[in-house]
């Protein structure tokens, strides 16, 4: 078990992804990891190093994914025996070349009015995700960006919270349940706002397996009930012409990036995924 | 205006959140900000280059934060004109020689059944913070890894999804209100949960603003009222002797990394932030 730590002088968040999505790479290795957050502030530089040099006399060199600005204490943990890929400020040093202009390395990049109008956005938009979550209110539909159907369990709830949380959309999801088949369309309520509709759809075999989670030997759950679900879900996605996706091999992240794509919300001001 | 580009073989968040944390250093600059997803599989290389060449010859040239594993779309990136950021292969490159192991650059990393276990815990989680928002429901409430207590429009309601969503917790948030003072302790529901409550409180000025924004010109907007509230909270976590924290100049991931930090949650085994 090779030792690593995620170290930031901020929240962390930014060296644990790519940190994890670098080491992600290496499949045959195993890794103890640590995250270390806002070091130089509340946590002291000092108990960090002789962490690490407990943890390099014990073998291999641990590894730190370093989003540190400091360039002093980015040289106390290579000091201490540690392996430090430093994340950030080696393309600090590549933009401030680009850019012609010095970076300011201040701290807390969120004070501010800009981000009390972020603040707002990104508030709003949790609300209106609980609220219309799994079809609870029909209210002020018309104000969605998206609407995602599908039926139960094909991962709606954790897609739309990732959307409103992330870009400050207003998301609301919508089950597709036995009550809206055999019509030929949308459910009543989302049919209006066809347009704005995202369709989720999975593998009857996973659908199955995460039904089972919930209810355990149920008819709900059964591989019978689940392959005719889909099938009558992607029939009606096909027939409504509405964009859908398998979310059965893709994780939250991965739909939400597909939906934004596909629904053409990229490019509109919104907020930005903040690190 | 200099044209950013966030381009990525898989959703491109990693490339957005770290570039945009780059950029922010840089204040006096003016960027105008694309994000191309899926670059490769979905998204067509040549009509990539094409954009960036369109791009460079109106001026100066585009900058690209790349994270791209293969190396013969990058050197057509640069040879587009852009400068090209390298968020990921030269760290994979340190990390090859100090494993001393060839990285597996294969992609989707969220398949098989480790996810699976992943996506119920998130699932599960998100879900939770659902029906605990806003203190709705007291059920389960020993479950919780934590429960954030606050006035209301501190922030717990963002706060509580991001654990969810991104660490798998169980997180409840409960308001204070009027009714819960002038009685000594924490409200009935969560006091026997103390161990596990952590408080959110802002200043005055910035919790009138947002309570503005949502009721303006209202009592429960007024200086007095949000000056009034604060004070009780704060009297109440000392009193009770719960952590607690200003959200007035923190983002919901800098919150975030607190809690964790602050309830030790960081080093249970929990879901890793994905990229």
């Amino acid at each position: 078990m090779r030792a690593v730590f995620f170290v930031s002088d901020s929240t962390g968040i930014t060296a644990e992804t790519l940190g994890s999505a670098l080491l992600a790479n290496f499949p045959g290795a195993r890794f103890e990891r640590h995250t270390i957050p806002f070091l130089g502030s509340v946590t002291s530089v000092d108990a960090v190093v002789a962490r690490l040099r407990r943890s390099a006399t014990d073998g291999d060199a641990p590894i730190v994914f370093a989003t540190v600005k400091d360039a002093g204490i980015r040289r106390r943990l290579a000091d201490a025996g540690a392996v430090v890929i430093d994340l950030l400020a080696g393309h600090l040093t590549e933009l401030e070349a680009e850019l012609g202009a010095t970076a300011e390395t201040r701290a807390g990049q969120y004070h501010g009015l800009g981000d009390l109008e972020q603040y707002f956005r990104r508030m709003r938009a949790v609300e209106f995700a609980i609220e219309h979550d799994d079809g609870q209110s029909g209210r002020d539909l018309a104000s969605a960006d998206v609407i995602i159907v599908a039926p139960s369990r094909c991962g709606k709830t954790p897609t739309t919270m990732y959307l409103a949380l992330h870009y400050g959309l207003l998301v609301a999801n919508y089950p597709l349940t036995d009550d809206d088949f055999p019509t030929d369309g949308l459910p009543r309520i989302v049919a209006p706002h066809a347009d704005r509709c995202f369709g989720l759809t999975t593998t009857a075999l996973r659908l199955s397996q995460v039904r089972h989670e919930r209810r355990p030997q149920s008819t709900y759950a059964s591989l019978a009930q689940c392959t005719l679900e889909i099938r009558r879900a992607e029939d009606l996605y096909r027939r409504t012409r509405i964009p859908f996706l398998s979310s059965a091999t893709r994780s939250v992240e991965e739909m939400s990036a597909v939906i934004l794509q596909s629904m053409n919300l990229r490019d509109r001001p919104r907020e930005r995924p903040t690190p």
